[in-house]
């Protein structure tokens, strides 16, 4: 872990933007670990749809939700894992014991958000609309990097105030934030795209994470080297498309369609025996299995 | 669990052969529960390569982290789980344990085979090749029953023998082990086709469970009716479609691909909603939240 | 764990009154179960102590904390479980999640409390004086008993009314609480004592579950009976004791001692075999184990 | 995790001895912690019999369960932890995924033993006289020292040789074991007192970790300086303290005496508030809530 969080820093600290792989489960990760990402976010949303079944807008699952995938994760994938911990499950008491538990399960870096979690259905106009006080954010942020046991432990200020609030008070948050020892401020959305982006570069000397940018921004690696934009989310594709496929089978197989009929659909045996490891572990075994 | 354990027994008395979903993991199983599925398998090869990125085929995994998927999946598919226990995980008193943990975890039924996992790769013929004696099985499956908290989980005897073994002694096997107080016979190979599902029958008044059998026999309904097939397993394409559809959008979003181009790969938001229970908890919401 | 549902509601049926072992982990439960103790309590505060090192009397712990306790306490003792979920984990929303996991971890029995966790040290007067209403606690309870998947699994309402409000309250809203399909209401303190039970015993048919009678009450059978109280609570000098035994040895440790001078606070050897079953093991073995 | 490795490895470079807590499970080692132990060592044995209620002698934990125990401690308390793995849960593969999933559980250092467990009781003199070859062994200390991923973490090779061996093969097997890369040896016996201490010490360059050595020796501080005797275990008495004060308790409650007669054995509620972390919680809420 510490050498994932090491890694991580060096990544942080690169000239150019990195994609993070938008994983959601153990499976996704060794996938993703097989295919050479550095990188892997487990957003919130997916993690809670995968794992537990339940929506994103309401408070239905937990830290130690959290905390159990990114621990199964971490021991199947040799990665650097950002996990998305909402708004740390509370207060800041709340986000002390979330860092060290996230921590204890081997992730490299935890945003915590400022925002707090509609506590039902349609309470707010959106899962990120009501926002914690600055001087409360700020007393979390500084609660979590605290709580450390591991100083290579990355926390990440996640803020939608450039969605939520005027101008100017996002900036002062964002400046607020990066004097807490946060070390990288995640914008989870960028309404405004490369103003946006040019407008938090302003108020923070930290790395940018950002999910949501225009592709000409993307395609940018000046503007984006420029404004110090790091890291870069990718929505949740691979989740959609892991629903599909074993929907799409479920359905096939109820209706009393033939399992063959699905072949073209199906990852090829070489696939399926590297996602078990098959051969590398036979070389182990024959490095080291001596009887 | 006692309700779907009662299910499972009414299934098992049917005239009828009922398939069971070819889950996975957690998410699997809550679209096989959305989709009416009354019966998923947990087959142990699929559930060590997605939960763990293990072979089957040499002992890397353990019966605590067969119990953790189980558990795991209870939590969110409310469905008559079959849990394919292996060798159950050592000798008589291994699967003692084995089967009060997993009925802790809720499952149905419980499949124990007479073999042993080879200790490495390439040490037998194939993952079911090296059995135990049929006094030793007797003595497995008979601890199997006397080990259950519920009496109405259900232990199921799976067996090699139709492949391994001359019929003769592939039906004594049977027949001891159906005086076991096991109350179902796993055949997961049927080389020999209707003759293997007429031989076992024969030596049987057990219900049978079967995987690969020929599209004719599984298409005959009154030859599955008047041999006792109660259940049949459907192979693993839901997994391999789902590795393929992961593997896929990682590719190419590691590849630089934009996501939007894998639009037509992904679920509708529709099922994405119906995956995480939004509706359903909104209607909970509205019938109990009183605020 | 359906017949350790049975097996308590014959319990709560009974004309005497039942204590319950008052277990904090796995290791008391299953000391709890050698001694015969038909039910066992797992309080919320020494669940959270011994488990997470967290207060009781803010929200540092979340339901998945409990679930798990749960579990690992129904893996190795064969009891009558009673779970005391706090305030649920939040709205009714919160409660049916709650419930359904702590049933898929075999608990025999729920108890929902209408107070609310205060969020800070000195927020409230007490652990349970921050109340909800009663009609919104009337949600919750029968969003609780709509969530069970196993209708043998009894919901316990749970309230510091007495405590808290004026009798007239407190027996309306236990009339209430009475009225949504929970099946015994637990009294986490009786500060006016016989008076409080007579009282509460007046607005419910269910059977009572007490802490904190005075002895001349709890010594009185006829008064016990005739007021329905069926399930008594002893406070927790298991886990205080347990607690000075391992900080006296370490300490002694610590210090220099030598481990012999520890030799007459041990248990002896034919205890210690017993708690890990060694001989019911071997017994096992005997009559199942055929090499 | 890294710091609590790196603090391990200075406390086996020291030139003194450094006793290890006898921890069993969370509980303890969050009481070692607060006591100011910097190594606690988490025995088999005891791992097994208060977290799962089986023995030690047959094989029916497995290292799931083990990895579960340590993440709990790992979560509580922030200590060097030394896991006894056994002997790694079977051959060299086996060895590799316990060693990366104790990482993951965030322990400093992993014990792992030449030898095997028994199948069944009675099938060997003792828990620890059926050795493996010193090729195989040598083949699963190379294993585990290449499955790490956090190059900080101590492998340490455990031997029964001094107690099964004449004395040359026991010395040939730890230099053999010293060449591996594991970084401590670990003799869980010393029949031989101050001799074997000195033969093992002539064999290898490495630290010693000690179980049972005479007090005379152990009161000796030039004798261990001398042979390199870093780590010193204590024996189990914490444990058999714990279980005799739960099991005193619920005899005592169980026949009927009162929990006030229990009240001069149990821990002071400061003691009580330490465990439970209150007062530096409290002291977080001051510093970091802003509400």
């Amino acid at each position: 872990m510490a050498r994932s969080r090491e890694h991580f820093r060096s990544i942080l600290a690169r000239a150019t933007c990195t994609p993070a792989a938008p994983i959601f489960d153990p499976l996704s990760a060794r996938i993703a670990d097989m295919l050479g990402w550095e990188v892997c976010k487990l957003s919130g949303s997916v993690g809670k749809f995968a794992n537990l079944a339940v929506p994103d807008s309401v408070p239905l699952s937990n830290m130690s939700d959290l905390v159990d995938v990114c621990w199964r994760i971490n021991r199947v994938a040799d990665v650097c894992l950002i996990a998305d911990a909402d708004e740390g499950g509370g207060n800041a008491l709340n986000v002390m014991r979330t860092v060290q538990e996230l921590e204890a399960a081997g992730v490299s870096a935890i945003e915590i958000e400022d925002n707090l979690v509609p506590r039902g259905f349609g309470k707010a106009t959106s899962r990120h609309s009501l926002m914690v006080s600055k001087e409360e954010q700020v007393g979390k942020l500084r609660a979590a990097v605290a709580a450390r046991r591991d100083p290579s432990t990355v926390i990440v200020a996640r803020t939608s105030a450039l969605a939520e609030l005027p101008l100017d008070e996002a900036q002062d948050r964002i400046r607020a934030y990066s004097q807490t020892g946060a070390e990288a401020i995640m914008l989870p959305g960028v309404p405004g795209g490369r103003a946006d982006i040019d407008a938090a570069h302003q108020a923070t000397h930290l790395p940018l994470c950002v999910l949501g940018l225009p592709p000409d921004a993307l395609n940018d690696p000046a503007f984006l080297a420029a404004n110090g934009v790091s890291i870069r989310f990718l929505g949740q594709p691979t989740y959609a498309m892991a629903v599909k496929a074993i929907y799409d089978s479920m359905k096939h197989l109820k209706d009393g369609g033939a399992p063959e009929e699905l072949r073209d659909r199906q990852a090829p045996p070489e696939l399926l025996r590297a996602v078990d490891r098959t051969e590398e572990l036979m070389r182990w075994e024959r490095e080291y299995v001596i009887e």
